[in-house]
Protein backbone atom coordinates (compact mmCIF):
# COMPACT_ATOMS: atom_id res chain seq x y z
CA UNK A 1 0.00 0.00 0.00
CA UNK A 2 1.42 3.30 -0.98
CA UNK A 3 1.85 5.87 1.40
CA UNK A 4 -0.44 8.70 0.24
CA UNK A 5 -3.27 8.39 -1.97
CA UNK A 6 -1.96 7.46 -5.01
CA UNK A 7 -4.00 5.97 -8.70
CA UNK A 8 -5.01 2.45 -8.32
CA UNK A 9 -3.05 -0.04 -11.08
CA UNK A 10 0.20 2.50 -11.91
CA UNK A 11 3.31 0.90 -11.23
CA UNK A 12 5.94 2.39 -9.96
CA UNK A 13 7.12 5.83 -10.96
CA UNK A 14 4.05 6.18 -13.19
CA UNK A 15 1.71 6.87 -9.97
CA UNK A 16 3.98 9.00 -8.43
CA UNK A 17 3.78 11.06 -11.82
CA UNK A 18 -0.05 11.19 -12.01
CA UNK A 19 0.08 12.70 -8.56
CA UNK A 20 2.25 15.50 -9.06
CA UNK A 21 2.71 16.20 -12.67
CA UNK A 22 4.55 19.28 -12.06
CA UNK A 23 7.51 17.44 -10.41
CA UNK A 24 7.03 14.65 -13.04
CA UNK A 25 7.89 17.35 -16.33
CA UNK A 26 11.47 17.66 -15.20
CA UNK A 27 11.81 14.45 -13.56
CA UNK A 28 10.55 13.17 -17.20
CA UNK A 29 13.05 15.63 -19.32
CA UNK A 30 16.17 15.23 -17.13
CA UNK A 31 15.65 11.16 -17.84
CA UNK A 32 15.12 12.00 -21.28
CA UNK A 33 18.15 13.64 -21.95
CA UNK A 34 20.42 11.76 -19.84
CA UNK A 35 19.25 8.21 -21.28
CA UNK A 36 17.83 8.77 -24.25
CA UNK A 37 18.96 11.39 -26.49
CA UNK A 38 22.12 12.24 -25.51
CA UNK A 39 23.34 8.32 -26.53
CA UNK A 40 25.80 8.10 -29.39
CA UNK A 41 27.91 5.27 -30.42
CA UNK A 42 30.54 6.30 -28.36
CA UNK A 43 28.10 6.56 -25.08
CA UNK A 44 25.07 4.77 -25.98
CA UNK A 45 21.43 4.63 -25.15
CA UNK A 46 22.28 0.96 -24.14
CA UNK A 47 25.23 2.00 -21.78
CA UNK A 48 23.36 4.60 -19.95
CA UNK A 49 20.90 2.17 -19.09
CA UNK A 50 22.99 -0.02 -17.91
CA UNK A 51 24.47 2.73 -15.86
CA UNK A 52 20.57 2.93 -14.52
CA UNK A 53 20.09 -0.64 -14.04
CA UNK A 54 23.37 -0.79 -12.26
CA UNK A 55 22.85 2.33 -9.74
CA UNK A 56 19.11 0.72 -9.14
CA UNK A 57 19.85 -2.49 -8.56
CA UNK A 58 22.66 -1.21 -5.99
CA UNK A 59 19.81 0.58 -4.21
CA UNK A 60 17.55 -2.60 -4.51
CA UNK A 61 14.96 -0.41 -6.27
CA UNK A 62 12.93 -3.16 -7.81
CA UNK A 63 10.90 -1.03 -10.22
CA UNK A 64 13.78 0.79 -11.64
CA UNK A 65 16.41 -1.70 -11.83
CA UNK A 66 13.38 -3.73 -13.82
CA UNK A 67 12.49 -1.58 -16.10
CA UNK A 68 15.59 0.21 -16.87
CA UNK A 69 17.08 -3.16 -17.20
CA UNK A 70 14.84 -4.14 -19.55
CA UNK A 71 15.49 -1.45 -21.85
CA UNK A 72 19.01 -1.97 -21.82
CA UNK A 73 18.48 -5.54 -22.90
CA UNK A 74 15.92 -4.77 -25.33
CA UNK A 75 18.89 -2.10 -27.27
CA UNK A 76 21.61 -5.58 -26.83
CA UNK A 77 19.04 -6.93 -29.27
CA UNK A 78 16.90 -8.91 -26.20
CA UNK A 79 20.35 -10.00 -24.08
CA UNK A 80 19.00 -9.92 -20.24
CA UNK A 81 22.13 -12.15 -19.23
CA UNK A 82 24.29 -9.11 -20.32
CA UNK A 83 22.22 -6.94 -17.31
CA UNK A 84 22.24 -9.31 -14.91
CA UNK A 85 26.18 -9.63 -15.72
CA UNK A 86 26.97 -6.12 -15.14
CA UNK A 87 24.64 -5.50 -11.84
CA UNK A 88 26.43 -8.75 -10.48
CA UNK A 89 30.04 -8.11 -11.34
CA UNK A 90 30.41 -5.15 -13.98
CA UNK A 91 33.93 -5.94 -14.43
CA UNK A 92 34.14 -9.40 -15.56
CA UNK A 93 30.69 -8.30 -17.75
CA UNK A 94 31.13 -8.54 -21.82
CA UNK A 95 30.96 -4.79 -22.29
CA UNK A 96 34.16 -2.25 -22.91
CA UNK A 97 36.91 -0.93 -20.68
CA UNK A 98 35.64 2.64 -21.16
CA UNK A 99 32.01 1.64 -19.89
CA UNK A 100 33.60 -0.12 -17.20
CA UNK A 101 35.59 2.34 -16.53
CA UNK A 102 32.57 4.43 -16.11
CA UNK A 103 30.17 2.26 -13.65
CA UNK A 104 33.53 2.32 -11.13
CA UNK A 105 32.29 5.80 -10.97
CA UNK A 106 29.20 5.15 -10.98
CA UNK A 107 29.52 2.65 -8.36
CA UNK A 108 31.53 5.63 -6.16
CA UNK A 109 28.56 8.16 -6.50
CA UNK A 110 25.59 5.67 -5.54
CA UNK A 111 27.45 5.69 -2.06
CA UNK A 112 28.62 9.18 -1.90
CA UNK A 113 30.13 11.74 -4.71
CA UNK A 114 32.98 11.98 -2.43
CA UNK A 115 34.20 8.65 -3.27
CA UNK A 116 34.84 9.70 -6.53
CA UNK A 117 38.69 10.03 -7.36
CA UNK A 118 40.82 11.51 -9.64
CA UNK A 119 42.54 8.24 -10.52
CA UNK A 120 39.19 7.10 -11.31
CA UNK A 121 38.21 10.11 -13.84
CA UNK A 122 41.85 9.25 -14.90
CA UNK A 123 41.09 6.13 -15.61
CA UNK A 124 37.75 6.39 -17.85
CA UNK A 125 39.62 8.77 -19.57
CA UNK A 126 42.35 6.88 -20.54
CA UNK A 127 39.70 4.02 -22.05
CA UNK A 128 38.32 6.60 -23.97
CA UNK A 129 35.88 8.84 -22.32
CA UNK A 130 34.70 12.07 -22.54
CA UNK A 131 34.40 14.93 -20.23
CA UNK A 132 31.08 14.79 -21.35
CA UNK A 133 30.51 11.13 -21.04
CA UNK A 134 32.07 11.81 -17.05
CA UNK A 135 29.46 14.04 -16.21
CA UNK A 136 26.42 12.19 -17.59
CA UNK A 137 27.78 9.23 -15.61
CA UNK A 138 28.34 11.08 -12.58
CA UNK A 139 24.27 12.65 -13.28
CA UNK A 140 22.64 9.00 -14.00
CA UNK A 141 24.17 7.72 -10.93
CA UNK A 142 23.16 10.78 -8.71
CA UNK A 143 19.82 11.28 -10.99
CA UNK A 144 18.86 7.49 -10.12
CA UNK A 145 19.35 7.78 -6.16
CA UNK A 146 16.95 9.71 -6.66
CA UNK A 147 14.43 8.02 -8.88
CA UNK A 148 14.85 5.37 -6.69
CA UNK A 149 14.51 6.74 -3.04
CA UNK A 150 11.23 8.44 -5.01
CA UNK A 151 9.81 4.46 -6.34
CA UNK A 152 10.69 3.20 -2.99
CA UNK A 153 10.05 6.03 -0.26
CA UNK A 154 6.00 6.52 -1.62
CA UNK A 155 6.05 2.74 -1.31
CA UNK A 156 4.70 2.50 -4.78
CA UNK A 157 3.16 -0.41 -6.42
CA UNK A 158 5.78 -2.27 -8.25
CA UNK A 159 4.59 -5.42 -10.35
CA UNK A 160 6.46 -8.97 -10.12
CA UNK A 161 5.63 -9.92 -13.30
CA UNK A 162 9.07 -10.02 -15.86
CA UNK A 163 6.28 -9.66 -18.58
CA UNK A 164 5.44 -6.13 -17.58
CA UNK A 165 8.98 -4.81 -17.93
CA UNK A 166 9.97 -6.36 -20.81
CA UNK A 167 7.19 -4.45 -22.82
CA UNK A 168 8.08 -1.27 -20.32
CA UNK A 169 11.25 -1.30 -21.43
CA UNK A 170 10.89 -1.66 -25.12
CA UNK A 171 8.44 1.22 -25.07
CA UNK A 172 11.14 3.14 -22.82
CA UNK A 173 13.99 2.26 -25.14
CA UNK A 174 11.76 3.27 -28.19
CA UNK A 175 9.96 6.27 -27.08
CA UNK A 176 12.29 8.16 -24.47
CA UNK A 177 10.83 9.64 -21.18
CA UNK A 178 9.61 12.53 -22.62
CA UNK A 179 5.55 12.06 -23.44
CA UNK A 180 3.30 12.29 -20.30
CA UNK A 181 2.21 8.47 -20.75
CA UNK A 182 5.94 7.05 -20.72
CA UNK A 183 7.75 5.55 -18.27
CA UNK A 184 10.85 6.62 -16.56
CA UNK B 1 40.39 20.57 -8.62
CA UNK B 2 37.22 19.61 -10.06
CA UNK B 3 37.34 15.78 -11.93
CA UNK B 4 36.05 17.62 -15.54
CA UNK B 5 36.92 20.72 -16.88
CA UNK B 6 34.73 23.21 -15.20
CA UNK B 7 35.20 26.93 -15.89
CA UNK B 8 36.87 28.57 -12.64
CA UNK B 9 35.27 30.45 -10.15
CA UNK B 10 32.04 28.68 -10.72
CA UNK B 11 31.21 27.55 -7.24
CA UNK B 12 29.22 23.91 -6.43
CA UNK B 13 26.12 23.40 -8.36
CA UNK B 14 26.16 26.31 -11.10
CA UNK B 15 29.80 25.13 -12.45
CA UNK B 16 28.20 21.70 -13.52
CA UNK B 17 24.88 23.71 -14.84
CA UNK B 18 27.52 25.49 -16.99
CA UNK B 19 28.98 22.43 -18.10
CA UNK B 20 25.86 21.39 -19.33
CA UNK B 21 22.91 23.56 -19.79
CA UNK B 22 20.49 20.88 -21.14
CA UNK B 23 20.60 18.67 -17.88
CA UNK B 24 20.59 21.91 -15.90
CA UNK B 25 17.49 23.12 -17.19
CA UNK B 26 15.16 20.23 -15.74
CA UNK B 27 17.57 20.19 -12.15
CA UNK B 28 16.90 23.97 -12.09
CA UNK B 29 12.79 23.49 -12.54
CA UNK B 30 12.56 20.89 -10.07
CA UNK B 31 14.49 22.71 -7.10
CA UNK B 32 12.16 25.97 -8.06
CA UNK B 33 8.84 23.91 -7.95
CA UNK B 34 9.76 22.14 -4.91
CA UNK B 35 11.54 24.72 -2.85
CA UNK B 36 10.27 28.30 -4.16
CA UNK B 37 6.67 28.27 -6.26
CA UNK B 38 5.03 24.99 -4.10
CA UNK B 39 5.49 26.95 -0.10
CA UNK B 40 2.48 27.81 1.23
CA UNK B 41 1.43 28.73 4.89
CA UNK B 42 1.02 25.22 5.72
CA UNK B 43 4.67 23.97 4.38
CA UNK B 44 6.95 26.80 3.47
CA UNK B 45 9.42 27.67 1.42
CA UNK B 46 11.55 28.12 4.72
CA UNK B 47 10.40 24.52 5.91
CA UNK B 48 11.18 22.96 2.51
CA UNK B 49 14.88 24.91 2.40
CA UNK B 50 15.58 23.42 6.05
CA UNK B 51 14.33 20.01 4.52
CA UNK B 52 17.17 20.29 1.82
CA UNK B 53 19.81 21.57 4.17
CA UNK B 54 19.09 18.90 6.74
CA UNK B 55 19.48 16.15 3.81
CA UNK B 56 22.74 17.77 2.50
CA UNK B 57 23.84 17.57 5.86
CA UNK B 58 23.34 14.07 6.08
CA UNK B 59 25.11 13.62 3.04
CA UNK B 60 27.79 15.78 4.24
CA UNK B 61 27.33 17.73 1.37
CA UNK B 62 29.26 21.19 2.00
CA UNK B 63 28.31 23.57 -0.49
CA UNK B 64 24.33 22.49 -0.69
CA UNK B 65 23.81 22.10 3.51
CA UNK B 66 25.76 26.04 3.06
CA UNK B 67 23.71 27.57 0.48
CA UNK B 68 19.96 25.77 1.10
CA UNK B 69 20.89 26.33 5.40
CA UNK B 70 21.89 29.96 4.58
CA UNK B 71 18.29 30.53 2.20
CA UNK B 72 16.11 28.83 5.44
CA UNK B 73 18.09 31.06 7.56
CA UNK B 74 16.76 34.38 5.87
CA UNK B 75 13.31 33.09 5.68
CA UNK B 76 13.36 32.88 9.20
CA UNK B 77 14.43 36.39 9.52
CA UNK B 78 18.30 35.74 9.68
CA UNK B 79 18.11 32.88 12.26
CA UNK B 80 21.19 31.00 11.36
CA UNK B 81 20.87 28.86 14.81
CA UNK B 82 17.41 27.42 13.86
CA UNK B 83 19.22 25.54 11.01
CA UNK B 84 22.02 24.34 12.73
CA UNK B 85 19.63 22.63 15.34
CA UNK B 86 17.39 20.83 13.03
CA UNK B 87 20.63 19.92 11.31
CA UNK B 88 22.23 18.78 14.93
CA UNK B 89 19.03 17.66 16.19
CA UNK B 90 15.38 17.94 14.49
CA UNK B 91 13.60 16.84 17.65
CA UNK B 92 14.73 19.36 20.08
CA UNK B 93 14.45 21.90 17.55
CA UNK B 94 12.10 24.83 17.48
CA UNK B 95 9.96 24.06 14.27
CA UNK B 96 6.44 23.00 14.11
CA UNK B 97 5.83 19.03 15.04
CA UNK B 98 4.08 19.04 11.24
CA UNK B 99 7.74 20.04 10.14
CA UNK B 100 9.31 17.38 12.69
CA UNK B 101 7.41 14.50 11.63
CA UNK B 102 8.14 15.21 8.24
CA UNK B 103 11.81 15.48 8.62
CA UNK B 104 11.53 12.45 10.44
CA UNK B 105 10.33 10.87 7.16
CA UNK B 106 13.21 12.96 4.93
CA UNK B 107 15.99 11.40 7.60
CA UNK B 108 14.99 7.78 5.89
CA UNK B 109 14.75 8.97 2.65
CA UNK B 110 18.42 9.92 2.68
CA UNK B 111 19.43 6.51 4.29
CA UNK B 112 16.31 4.32 1.69
CA UNK B 113 13.55 5.01 0.53
CA UNK B 114 12.45 1.76 1.69
CA UNK B 115 13.02 2.61 5.64
CA UNK B 116 9.89 5.48 4.90
CA UNK B 117 7.32 3.36 7.16
CA UNK B 118 3.35 3.89 7.19
CA UNK B 119 3.44 4.67 11.06
CA UNK B 120 5.64 7.68 10.14
CA UNK B 121 3.75 8.99 7.22
CA UNK B 122 0.48 8.25 9.83
CA UNK B 123 2.54 10.47 12.17
CA UNK B 124 2.78 12.97 9.71
CA UNK B 125 -1.03 12.92 8.60
CA UNK B 126 -2.03 13.35 12.90
CA UNK B 127 0.71 16.31 12.81
CA UNK B 128 -1.28 17.98 10.06
CA UNK B 129 0.48 16.68 6.83
CA UNK B 130 -1.48 16.43 3.92
CA UNK B 131 -0.96 13.89 0.91
CA UNK B 132 1.15 16.40 -1.26
CA UNK B 133 3.18 18.01 2.14
CA UNK B 134 3.86 13.98 2.19
CA UNK B 135 4.96 13.66 -1.18
CA UNK B 136 7.18 16.55 -1.24
CA UNK B 137 9.04 15.79 1.69
CA UNK B 138 9.88 12.12 0.23
CA UNK B 139 10.83 14.27 -3.60
CA UNK B 140 12.83 17.00 -1.49
CA UNK B 141 14.70 14.19 0.13
CA UNK B 142 15.58 11.94 -2.81
CA UNK B 143 16.39 15.47 -4.54
CA UNK B 144 18.80 16.21 -2.45
CA UNK B 145 20.40 12.54 -2.69
CA UNK B 146 20.99 13.72 -6.66
CA UNK B 147 21.81 17.62 -6.06
CA UNK B 148 24.42 16.09 -3.13
CA UNK B 149 25.95 13.89 -5.37
CA UNK B 150 26.26 15.97 -8.33
CA UNK B 151 28.43 18.46 -6.87
CA UNK B 152 30.40 16.51 -4.66
CA UNK B 153 30.94 13.90 -7.41
CA UNK B 154 32.28 16.40 -10.04
CA UNK B 155 34.92 17.82 -6.80
CA UNK B 156 33.04 21.26 -7.40
CA UNK B 157 34.85 23.93 -6.14
CA UNK B 158 33.16 24.68 -2.94
CA UNK B 159 34.09 28.43 -0.73
CA UNK B 160 34.77 28.02 2.61
CA UNK B 161 33.35 31.85 3.40
CA UNK B 162 30.51 31.96 4.99
CA UNK B 163 29.82 35.33 3.29
CA UNK B 164 29.57 34.05 0.19
CA UNK B 165 26.37 31.07 0.99
CA UNK B 166 24.52 33.91 3.25
CA UNK B 167 24.35 36.59 -0.20
CA UNK B 168 23.18 33.55 -2.10
CA UNK B 169 20.76 32.50 0.32
CA UNK B 170 18.97 35.65 0.45
CA UNK B 171 19.41 35.39 -3.65
CA UNK B 172 17.79 31.86 -3.78
CA UNK B 173 15.01 32.70 -1.22
CA UNK B 174 13.69 35.87 -2.77
CA UNK B 175 14.22 34.80 -6.39
CA UNK B 176 13.91 31.03 -6.62
CA UNK B 177 16.10 28.41 -8.92
CA UNK B 178 14.63 28.93 -12.69
CA UNK B 179 16.60 31.36 -13.93
CA UNK B 180 20.16 30.39 -15.71
CA UNK B 181 22.12 32.41 -13.13
CA UNK B 182 20.47 31.19 -9.98
CA UNK B 183 21.64 28.87 -7.38
CA UNK B 184 19.68 25.68 -6.41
Amino acid sequence: MPHIELAEDMPGITAGFAFRPETAKPMRELAHILLHTSGNEGFSSRDRELIASFVSSRNTCYFCQSSHGAAAAYLSGGDANLVDEVCRDFRTAAISEKLKALIAIAEQVQIDGKRVTKELAEEARKRGASDIDIHDTVLIAAAFCMYNRYVDGLATWQPRDTAVYTQMGKRMAEEGYSAPSAVP
